[in-house]
This record gives structure tokens, C-alpha cells and sequence, in this order.
């Protein structure tokens, strides 16, 4: 994970971190994007301590393209 | 696909469809989100026909928080 | 999480809460359909709990169709 | 391909193949479960191809748990 | 998940239980696979106890095409 | 997609492009990896063409542990 890359990944947006949440394997972490927008990331507890996230971070939100749905009112 | 109904995905933000490109079994969806950021979303063409989804239509870009990776610089 | 909508998913399949299974970041919801089967999803506590999900409720188990694969004998 | 095996999904539900939709890269299959639902799939054409799917045919619609989302009226 | 079949999943990888971490809902299973790698996965602990999983275990690890990213330097 | 980062992805695995299919809207990718193993990505043709994926080329297999299964005889 310590490897810098460029991904196919269609959905890179930037932000800060606003909060984290520990669980055992898994951890919920909130992203704040400009425009007032949170976007809500799962990952594993293992990643987000290797990862070293925190309250305040400069971080990406990533979401491939297929993961994506669209709903209309 | 008629029902209305409230989601547990926790990202559902609100867009506006920017561009749409089809091909014969999925199509490809940019939505415009406050903050000047996008989002591309892929689904079926069948959904997107379905929805009559089309350039300047407000939605929402909706992914589930397992489906949302982290980045750092 | 409080907005009804129509989203372009295309299994949306009716059904009834039967277990919830909470942990500190993800649930698990057993949830019934029609002709004996059962449908589990993995979503976090923080959406089950905001959805108000007991058993016996009527839901729906949504899942994109990028998601599902096929099986044989 | 081949290989016969246990998978780890919570949800794995037997049906019939009613259409095949191909496109150049993905394939659309929609599976008859029983209860009157239908489970639609999009998987690569590789894929529906080498399994030889076809209608009629007796299948899995085959999903992950963290990949079903809950939606309630 | 008792029956055995063969699936649609493009990427079914050998390899052999290295460690299990489990969480009252997640569990966390590293696969050793062959040229060195490991592989990772994240699945519902009720499926992790009902294969019996444990170190030394020969599984596979099973991806669809459609969660793969690519990444370059 | 200029940026370069690190991600949580758990899976990050290094390889060579194979093969690429092309259709109007999805690519298929082709990754040989160390140990003789292959790894299938479908990601959307825009990615693949705006990163250049060619037949040769060094690339990173990336997938989140919570999209892989697991598999047993």
C-alpha cells in the first residue's frame, strides 16, 4: 500500500477527512468534498491504521465507475 | 423500476446529468455535482432508456460506503 | 437517507426483514422474499439504525445487476 | 472456469435462465426465481459464452452480501 | 452453501489460507497465492465459520472482471 | 486520472497487460501476474484509453478486500 499510482478508477474526488469510526475489521470513515457534499467510505480497519487517516486528512474518494447508480425522483 | 422508495446506501448525491454514451448493453452516465465536481456512473442501457435519463435531468449519484476507496497523496 | 426515489438498480426484489445482526460498523440483514428464499445484505449500522430496520418489516433487497454473477451445476 | 467449488456468498439463488441480451464486451442475463421474481445479471461475454448460458438453462444468480443494498417505502 | 458449482467470476485464484481475522459481522481471510502474492478478502463471519475456514486451507479467491481496477505508475 | 496516490485498496497486485477487448462502452483487460496466474478487468474504454493500457505494459491489478469471495473444493 505504500506504492504511488495513477488508477482507472472514473470517480477520484478530492477532500477532507471528517470522521473516522473503528470497528474491529471494518472502518467508517467521512469524506467532506467541496459544494457541501459527504461521501461515506467503508474500509478495512487494517487500511485505514496503514493508511494512517485522520481527522483533517487531504484525501480521494474512490469509486469505480460500475459501482455507480442513478436515481431520479 | 417505478417504485420510489428510501435507500440504506449511504451516498446519494444530488446532480445533474451532464453527458450520456451508450453502448448496446451498458451506458455510461456523467453526473455534475455542486463543488464543480462529477461523477460517472455505468449502467445498463436497459435502466438508463428505462429512467429516460437525459442531459440536464436532475439525480442522484448513489453508492453504497463498501463500494468507496480512500486515496492519499 | 430521507429521500424517496426511483433508482436505476435492476433488482429490486420485495420482501420482509426476518434477522438483523448488528456489529459496531457493519449489520447484517437476513431479509425474505417470495418463494422460500432469502436475500442477506451487509450494510452499516449507521444506515440500519437511520432506516429504523426491525424484523417484520416489508423492505427491499437491491442490487445492481454488475453485481450478480452466474452459477452452474 | 471448470472448477466446481463452495463459494462464500450468502446468496446464491436458483433459477432459470429466460433471456440473454450480448453485447460486444458484457452480456445481460435475466434469471427466473421462484415467487414470480427475476434476478438480472451482467457478466462479461467470455463468461456467458464459456458456460455456454442459454435460455432455459438452469442457474445461481450468485451475490455477495456487501454488495445488497435495503430500501424501504 | 453446501452446493458446489461452477460460476461465472472471471478470476478464481488458487491459494491457501495464510491468516483469519475475525469481527462479530466481517471477517478478514489472506490468501497466499502462488509467484509470492497474497490476496485479500473481506467476507461475512457466518460465511467464514460455516466453510470452516482455517489457516493452511486451500481456497480460491474470487473476483468479478467488473470489481478489477487498473493501476499504473 | 493524472493524479498519482496511494489507495486502501487491500489488493494492489503488480503484472503485465495480456490482452485488451475493446467495445463502445466497457474493455476487457487482460493481467499476467507472477506464479503463472491471470486477473480479468473490465473497467469503462475512456479509462482505458486515457491511460494509454497497451499489450506489455506494467500494471497493478487493484481490488477492496470487501469484493473478493472465497472459494473451496
Amino acid at each position: 500500500m505504500a506504492k504511488t499510482m495513477k488508477i482507472s478508477a472514473r470517480n477520484q474526488i478530492m477532500g477532507t477527512v471528517k470522521t473516522i469510526k473503528k470497528g474491529p475489521v471494518s472502518t467508517e470513515v467521512v469524506i467532506s468534498i467541496t459544494g457541501g457534499n459527504e461521501i461515506v467510505s467503508s474500509i478495512t480497519t487494517y487500511s485505514a491504521e496503514k493508511m494512517n487517516l485522520r481527522e483533517g486528512l487531504k484525501v480521494y474518494a474512490i469509486v469505480k465507475a460500475s459501482e455507480v447508480m442513478v436515481g431520479t425522483d
